[in-house]
């Protein structure tokens, strides 16, 4: 049936699509059935609600990512098809009551997220079962292989390869010293990154400190070819986003499986076309993994998927409990990444750690002798290379190092401790203004095992706003206890 | 903040309001956040949708809902009121992870469904937690108070008792002669029921053959004191209203957790007052529970979740894998019921296994001695009491007995038979029409056990539309062995 579009400009977070309530009733219809909507040969599948005014029964109100994906600036007319509710419905049931699903079952159910076939509620109906029922090996390869599949991907020339760590330590920036490093050892990195979602700042809000982070996978392709590697945010690449569309679902009621986690990960790293991985999975208190049990078992998992999908990887066990740098917001991180490039009173952790992992990943793909990798590592980090390549990438990527300024707003914590809390420090540096305000974060000036005075500055919170930095002062006054292990 | 209203009249299935995008910027929303809809002291939660085009930034528009729940139909402004997500998402989490929940945490997650604080993603993240780490029985007894304190309740005098059947069974029409015959012995009978959802047809369909079933309360109450019972549709009573929320959402996927359905028949049961209730649990091949070991554990949890509440209960268990009766479809079932009642060529199945029911509500509200409820039942239905008393309440119900046309369309079905499909029956009688069109449905001339030639008529189909029978002969041509099994 063909409708007149009438333009309203609405957004409802989904495509949604708004008729007159005659013409839904004459079309058989119910408010919250889906319709396929068509312009040519780009469909999108859509959701009804229903208006008894502003439209005629003829016209149609279609939301903005409706627009965006079928191209309809220039359309008077879009098409609209009456479609049954999808089999994979019958799936997501039966992985809740504890079945397995094939490779097909898992492609059809991918696929239809994929589509917007799937509502939202379905969608987390069928995160939650995969999160109870967890999935077998062979169902997170085909959950793997449908996420790939769901996207684009990349083939690159050379040794290709990429580091990924699970998260949830404040800090922790290594990932531009890891692929600076082994890149001028000539692995070929295309690193795509996060922006912070749940934390302070992601790889991709520190890099934009000082160069562009968003482009189009042709120029990435270019700045590969020129530098070995790219530091770039990931989000609007297209690779495996049915997996954003999960884990936007995820995040509301704000968990995380272990199944939908290494499918995740393993996918955008099929999708850049890497053979070679290293992964670091934190743990310890207050780190995204608590035990040293959990880590190890997730381990295995890595380890058994990655042989599946011929990928070479190596998994790094490491300590989590404590920020890993001094930093902790944009600013503060990529002042901290700059320090150890320029060999200038690096954050020692920061350094060690990066160096270890580059390390391995020289090792793991034969660039370096086993036992030889943080050696060489440190060689190039010593030598001025790896600065070299980071000044290339971001030369890249069209921007340029530079000096900052630090925030006037600050507040000084002065204590004796023995331990600091990871999530509470990064909630301190998200209430003073972390990551939109760049500026914002919290400094760190002790690190654990350092001696300390009572009298002594701990740390600093930098605020962009008086009234954010405020508070940051009533939350840290609120749970000083939590955040600061006295001696 | 004050917003003027702007009439569209549209729904979307939940309580939303649309704001012009620069309003939400301005209050730093976002499209999905949640928002207080304020009239006075009546508020209600909403979803924020955006437009850039039909409202001024000072403009609101409302989805229907929220006028009719605040009564706003002559308000020119509104209130509108940021508020943060509930602390019930934590809680829900909490339970994902397989946590137990307190009383107060579960007043919490059902009162914040209840005002609509959880948006139907969430809701649908708390239906499957409680599907897979089963909640203990503590935790039911929270939840089924907590559903009972999220809706109306009423209070009877007399012995008030009730039953009600777990679901699954085609025909199985037993409630208005259980009704009846115990309401002429003395009890006092609330029952409501509810109309079709997966089903041909819900015993609120079959009574609206004869009469009325959607009453106010108060209207209800005159019907009970009058003729000792009810035979009414629950739905728009307010009973435990939450758990319609909760249904509504499990169907999506069809998933009935026994957590989920142990609340649910309680907390209805409850809110009318009942003191002495019977549960049919019918179960074997094509019911809803399969196997008697799945059937005794059901009847288990009913039996201790029933002592908590002080709750007089006798469970059932039944033969499950044929429909009882010979109808399927609304006037198909009331014609069994009324033959029962008149005494005239009853359905044997349906008339053993209500005498069988009432003897048990009997017994177990003393009305008889043990060993003795079914012979009362048989004489107050064969001394013809049920059916004065069935045409007592029809009349009540503002309806009366009428005889009914069978459709001229219909089709016969020669086959012998050893054992027929439930769900498929159920299924041929809604691809016939049931149960909007009340004249469609199956007849079933032959039962289990019944001597049946090849040449003999096993069932037929009715229908009111010649298409919709030629859908139901494609049906049954197409999944024939499965609806049949054949000696």
């Amino acid at each position: 049936m063909k409708f007149k579009i009438k333009k309203l400009g609405f957004l409802t977070g989904m495509p949604v699509c708004i008729l007159h309530e005659s013409t839904i009733k004459k079309m058989g219809l119910h408010v919250g059935n889906r319709v396929l909507i068509k312009n040519n040969n780009n469909k999108i599948i859509s959701v009804i609600d229903s208006v008894s005014k502003i439209l005629h029964p003829e016209e149609i109100a279609i939301s903005q990512d409706i627009y965006e994906s079928l191209d309809l600036d220039h359309n008077k007319y879009v098409d609209v098809e009456i479609i049954e509710p999808p089999h994979s419905i019958e799936l997501i049931k039966k992985k809740i009551i504890g079945k397995r699903l094939n490779k097909k079952e898992i492609n059809e159910i991918i696929s239809n997220i994929s589509n917007n076939s799937l509502t939202e509620v379905e969608v987390a109906f069928f995160i939650s079962s995969v999160y109870d029922k967890e999935m077998s090996l062979k169902e997170i390869k085909y959950l793997t292989e449908a996420m790939v599949k769901s996207g684009k991907t990349f083939q690159l020339k050379g040794k290709v390869a990429d580091k990924h760590c699970i998260g949830g330590i404040a800090g922790n920036r290594t990932t531009p010293l890891v692929v600076s490093i082994c890149a001028c050892a000539g692995l070929i990195i295309p690193k795509t990154s996060s922006r912070a979602i749940t934390s302070a700042a992601g790889t991709a809000d520190v890099m934009e400190m000082l160069c562009k982070v968003d482009f189009p996978i042709s120029e990435i392709k270019r700045i590969i070819k020129k530098t070995n590697a790219c530091l770039v945010w990931g989000g609007s690449l297209g690779l495996a986003p049915v997996d954003d569309k999960i884990i936007r679902i995820e995040r509301i009621v704000n968990i995380d499986s272990t199944t939908q986690l290494l499918a995740s990960i393993l996918s955008k790293k099929i999708s850049v076309g890497s053979k070679y991985v290293i992964i670091d999975i934190p743990y310890g208190q207050s780190a995204k993994i608590e035990t040293k049990k959990h880590a190890e078992e997730l381990k295995k998992k890595f380890i058994k998927l990655s042989k599946m999908f011929n990928l070479k990887i190596e998994v790094v066990l490491t300590e989590g409990s404590e920020p890993i740098g001094n930093g902790i917001g944009p600013l503060l991180e990529i002042e901290d990444v700059l320090k150890v490039l320029m060999r200038i009173n690096p954050p020692k952790d920061l350094e060690q750690k990066s160096i270890m992992l580059a390390g391995k990943l020289l090792e793991l793909t034969n660039k370096a002798k086993k036992g030889c990798g943080e050696s060489v590592a440190l060689e190039i980090l010593n030598l001025g290379l790896a600065f070299k390549k980071f000044k290339e990438i971001v030369k890249a990527q069209k921007g340029q190092i530079k000096e900052f300024k630090k925030s006037d707003l600050y507040y000084d914590i002065k204590s004796e401790h023995k331990h600091l809390d990871n999530k509470l420090i990064n909630r301190l540096a998200i209430l003073s203004g972390c990551p939109e305000d760049k500026i914002s974060g919290v400094y760190l000036h002790k690190k654990k095992g350092d001696v300390v005075e009572k009298s002594e500055i701990l740390f600093t919170i930098y605020s962009v706003s008086k009234e954010k930095l405020e508070y940051a002062k009533e939350f840290y006054k609120e749970f000083k206890k939590e955040i600061i292990e006295y001696c």
